[in-house]
């Protein structure tokens, strides 16, 4: 793999607190900047803002085309006119998160009064951290109750989080593919990743920065590993089977050595190779970690019921038959939690094989879906 | 991680065949080396050997204290006196694998008329050609007739490619958790723990033994990412779940930055640290990559039936509901082709939460089915 340069710095769109922000692990940020995006119009009685939550390796460019890949958005099949979140009718604000790589506060931050980045001194930061700082970009833009707050995988870990600290600012709640803990594989899987940059050579103790490096192999292996979790087996199957193709001439010897290669060594070889020149080692490390450290119940006495005691909100779950990562059995559980809470909640098992990326790709059972849910919510906050 | 030193070099019983072998890659290698152990007598009609094929990282030492661990063989719940492959009754043989790192030829064997290792340059192996030298063995044993082949995973493999190549030789075949291909995943999952060696500062274009080192964190990490996908979800989270553990004090910098570590994460450390110690990076490269080209019905013009067509072996098949590596469909696969080819196919599915590693440990209903189907063997065979 060549060596890639340093990732770029792009002026993203962005706000920031010079109040700062006291995050959990005890921390105070002296100012934080929250990097988003918005499509479609506030209306005038400011009630029909979308908050959208993005996963471990998204940003906040949901639905135009990426400023550093130049690929469509992340979910422009749910998010645009006529769609799901359907851009004519709601505000759609998605924010980086909080330790994230694309504009907002996070390891690739300038420290405070210094001129070099915090690299892996970055504070942890948890999921309700991340909450707290969208929280403050939604009462900048002057949003007192969201009609909805949405998200997939940790994207549904922030939504979770959302309906249990700001009950009265969620409308409704559309928690996708997710769960409301870390199961110990996925911690597993993360750590595998962690390990795989903590080798690289590259890696420099974190301080990467310094030396005008990046340590992209082993955020490429880390990347790669993450991806086959994203995928079901029949996915791989049905993509790849167990087709060969020619060694490209490009890459290492090693590979060369073996001859020939599986079309999907070459997948995933790209997707570790184009994944490290927009994403950053030490955010990748934050964000797992915050992913690993998540468990909502736990922050409610072990039961996650409490979390929702006498909630307002409407609660539209979903989950993917294939997915793995996320199985429907977390998100059952977060229904029973509900439902044991006393909330309004809908729960939905979309039948895919496309794994847990089910929930970013074409699959018109969900968006319909989607789609019903919000509609009778509408409804019901007479929107 | 420490650095860890090369690996010893131990005195394996063994057995050398001066007119060597010719690989399905077309190289021919001018002698071969296989080392082997064997447990319990061979009897005077020579009729009750039973070949143990091991798995990707198992060896020789079944039924006893491993020469560089100590921990006791790795499948010594099985081999041994009244167990289900009873050394007062059978003559117990395993070989370490063509390609391994325990004394058979592989790339840690010295070139001939060289005093350096093959290391990267080891020409690739097939699993059929692990069958052909554990042939050779065993005519070399005087046997002309296994009472039974077994293996478990990649040892599965070589059982079926035993069955298909050598019908006549073999009375009763045994795959266990195995496929008659390697799946788009679990090639994918082996191309991860690939690329993470591959990463490794230490691995000098695998001429690492050049300068005296190993690359023993990328082989750490593709252990650790290999060890996830032998446990179940349910395994995982009943051993691990969430519990915390302090950071120990003699890990990385990178680690203790994060505060407490998870259990799991210990724990896959913990393995990924101590395989690396028994286990060679380029043999890890060569045996993957056997599994990974493993299709036997490819080889057999694209149906399996026909690779059994007439056979006169019977067969039992096992699966654990819980295996997501070596999944039961693909079990039941194998055993609808070995019925289309009118085989004699017993296939029993264990219930069991303990992932693919299910057949490694203690599981009463496959041990009682093993033994039972032996004893109805033996019977046949007139032992």
């Amino acid at each position: 793999m060549d060596q890639t340069p340093p990732l770029q710095d792009l002026p993203h769109q962005h706000v920031v607190f010079t109040d700062g922000l006291a995050l959990e692990c005890g921390v105070a940020l002296a100012e934080i900047t929250v990097a988003y995006r918005t499509y479609g119009t506030l209306n005038a009685a400011r009630s029909n803002a979308v908050l959208v939550c993005h996963a471990l390796t998204g940003d906040q460019y949901v639905a135009e085309t990426h400023p550093i890949t130049g690929k469509p958005g992340w979910w422009d099949a749910i998010v645009g006119p006529g769609l799901p979140l359907d851009t004519d009718r709601f505000f759609v604000i998605c924010a980086n998160v909080l330790g994230g790589c694309m504009g907002s506060t996070g390891p690739r931050s300038l420290r405070p009064g210094l001129d070099t980045p915090w690299g892996i001194e970055f504070p942890p930061v948890t999921i309700r951290d991340m909450v707290r700082a969208q929280k403050r970009l939604i009462e900048h833009l002057g949003i007192a109750r969201l009609f909805a707050v949405i998200g997939g995988s940790m994207g549904g870990m922030q939504v979770l989080q959302w309906a249990a600290d700001y009950p009265d600012a969620v409308f409704a709640a559309l928690p996708i593919a997710s769960a409301a803990y870390h199961s110990a594989q996925n911690i597993a899987f993360h750590e595998v990743g962690r390990q795989a940059i903590f080798a690289d050579p590259e890696w420099h103790g974190g301080r990467y920065w310094a030396a005008g490096t990046i340590p992209a192999r082993g955020l490429a292996v880390a990347r790669m590993c993450a991806h086959i979790t994203y995928l079901s087996e029949q996915a791989l199957a049905r993509k790849f089977g167990r087709r060969l193709q020619g060694a490209p001439k490009t890459a290492g010897e090693a590979i060369s050595l073996f001859g020939d290669m599986f079309e999907v060594e070459s997948y995933l070889q790209h997707q570790g190779s184009t994944f490290v020149r927009r994403f950053d080692a030490n955010a990748y490390l934050t964000i797992t970690r915050a992913m690993d450290y998540f468990d909502l119940a736990a922050d409610h006495g072990g039961d996650l019921a409490t979390a929702f005691r006498g909630s307002p909100t409407r609660f539209l779950l979903v989950s993917f038959t294939s997915d793995w990562l996320f199985p429907t059995a977390e998100s059952r559980s977060i229904a029973r939690s509900l439902n044991r809470a006393g909330a309004n909640v809908s729960f939905v098992e979309i039948p895919s094989d496309k794994g847990h990326d089910a929930f970013l790709l074409d699959e018109p059972d969900f968006h319909r879906t989607l789609a019903g849910f919000l509609a009778g919510c509408a409804v019901h906050a007479k929107l």
